[in-house]
């Protein structure tokens, strides 16, 4: 049994640090790279392929929406056909950059707003996913579990690995509960870490009404930025080995 | 007996509309192509794709410095890693466009402030020849004949293209008189032409002082941004045609 | 009976060239100057307002979102407390390059999605119309015809000014007709400035479904951008004349 | 007798995060406050406008160059003219802000490369003098001690405040030791706290080669951005106040 943990890098501009992607490192299988647009810069993105290869992530593309002061979370209106030349753009973008490594990436991810919204429309899914596809069918499309973006993937003949996320609370029907709403996020890294391994074991989780709900669980979204995020990333992590649960990238 | 005419392109962004790409694309053989750092968008760049190889031009990337305002015109001061960085970020990005349309780049052209500084400056040409290297070393790199650029492509093991202006005067040096010297300027069409077929026929042209220097011309940058311009570009390929010497791209 | 003419302007970038600005400035009689967000720069907006000067319009500012390369058209989901933030930040750098040149701004007229914003969402239009009178309470405040930003200005203690559009074509309820839709343009000059002759005069005009409507009407937008529209703008200054109806700021 | 302490702030970004403004507000009489162009942003502006005035410091202006990811470091070319209008631009934006409150701006003080420039550049301290002395010539300009920034300020009739670096090393003409150079910095809280107060006393500074050499010493910029400046920032704040000297703005 395994599983993969992921986590977003690079995530600093210039002067402006942020994340504390050394030590996340350290707990994760697949590294989300930010490429230039929501955050990151091309010095930034090369010494984040060199860390994370370092680490022995498996590399990944983490593009978002060109908006720096918002950090990609405002959903600016592209159009589907926008959309797939941006993210075609950054991945290509990165790749040049790993490749100078003598590196390949592995996997996409969207970042923020538009991750958000390719989870639930299906032509920026589709637009997402023809640029993936477009610039390496041997990508894998990172979307959240039941969502349209990984329906998107699966049609476009993209492997797709769904994902899930630790700290947050989901809803009956599967979506993550807003951020806004209470109960949105949880705290407790033990219980975090208890809730994550028995959702790779059973592909269950409970929603924030009590009901079990059944989700697809081949890679968990970890964060590194607080001290708070990177305790629970670790109790996962060691949860998942108490559990004979092996990390790894697909 | 054969040169290239190359003229940069795809140089809009969002509504503000530079050029006349359509018009310059029936003259030249070889399409240098705006990156999105000093001028272009994602969709102008995808747009200009398609424009380009429509007219069948070879694809070049033509990166340029992080600063639209300033046209990539200003020196910004970047350490030759950075510029290492901020070059294959911009191929990369904009091959993984030219994929999408099941295109290959064939060159790459330094834009502005970077092709000028590269012309000089041997460690900023190293940094750019690495970049163009480590993308494919299948690329050729454009750059001013006799410059540190073609130098620095060579020594990088890759296949260069000696570029001359059609419009602009020489020192005795080979360098260009500066955009602010009297007489740095060409402005008559017949005039440009004239010199052209000549520099191509002979591998000579009369310095602003009046000797006689010698260039390489592989390829002749075109513009096509205003009348005048275009006019010239019309005068240029004509003579060209009359001389017996083809245009296309390298 | 008088009237105001306003155009937008300063919506140059850097080298991007926008607008036929000193043409359009023979015709009108307020001027709304980008500020840096979705068009014009710092050098640019100080060229403009001594062109605007000299030309005898009254100056005002013409606040946008920060989003240049979708020429703040796109919404961006700002907060009220951020539009205010924004709307004070550009009107406070515009009046700063006026003051140095001895002059003081007239009015305020948002830009594109704001203004389209302000028009019907309550909030952000109270958050212009705070900005504006914190700035100073002796600006007017541009607005649509009987829109919220109208009623917030008039709320904020501002003077407003109710502005219609020469060349686009009304729903019943005075809201203008989408750009997307068929019949949303008016095209021949005549025709707009007989329409607008007719608005000034009779505070009425004839709906895209035949009703006729009121429109308060105490400036018109003029464009220059394109040659129709500044055949339009003349033939609107000519039919004006004609019709005893005098062209002024308020 | 008294001095000034001044300290840079409101240099986050959207979620970019800089800097311990809350902490170093507690030590300072005077805050600089970052304008949107190298750092800050509209929101950032108008919370850090609040702040500062809660904690009871003079609010200035700290205008850059536009250059985020370099943080305003770099020189970028700007002729004087813009150098005006860029200066006036943000001197506007933030009083815009701080009007907003009810607030008034007391000083400017250049920001990185235009600050380092403007030292040594007749024309272009001339060109930051003069922006300041257009929006206000109650403004105080702030330049480094026996600057060319605080004779332009001398000539255009303002009233200039003499800045002195506490925890950096000066040549023997009085001006900084670069930072790249060995012994740029102070890194000893206690030793930079003395040296500090006995710049205040004595109007001179042991130079890098033990020169004594004199500097006016009427402002001193105090760095809050990581935990070694700010235990610096509090040593020199008890020091001074050991030594009878009041900590005031001018």
């Amino acid at each position: 049994m395994h599983v993969d943990l992921n986590s977003d890098l690079g995530e600093s501009f210039g002067m402006f640090k942020v994340g504390r992607d050394e030590e996340i490192l350290r707990l994760v299988s697949s590294a989300n790279i930010a490429c230039g647009f929501h955050a990151g810069d091309f010095s930034v993105m090369h010494r984040t392929i060199r860390l994370a290869a370092a680490g022995g992530a498996a590399l990944g593309a983490h593009p978002g929406l060109p908006d720096l002061q918002g950090f990609g979370r405002r959903w600016l209106g592209y159009a589907p056909a926008e959309v797939y030349d941006l993210v075609l753009y950054q991945i290509g973008a990165l790749a040049a950059l790993a490749k100078g490594e003598g590196l390949v990436l592995r996997h996409v991810k969207p970042h923020g707003a538009l991750y958000n919204r390719a989870a639930v429309d299906p032509e920026i899914a589709a637009a997402v996913a023809a640029a993936v596809r477009d610039f390496s069918p041997a990508l894998r499309l990172f979307g959240p579990s039941g969502s349209r973006l990984i329906e998107a993937g699966a049609e476009a003949g993209l492997a797709t690995v769904s994902e899930v996320f630790a700290d947050r609370n989901y809803n009956e029907d599967g979506t993550l509960v807003s951020r806004g709403q209470p109960g949105a996020m949880l705290h407790d890294p033990e219980e975090i870490a208890r809730r994550v391994a028995g959702m790779v074991k059973s592909g269950k989780v409970r929603s924030i009404t009590g009901q079990t709900i059944a989700l697809k669980v081949e890679t968990i979204c970890l964060h590194g930025d607080e001290p708070g995020a990177l305790s629970a990333a670790q109790a996962i992590r060691e949860v998942l080995r108490t559990a004979g649960i092996t990390v790894k990238a697909w």
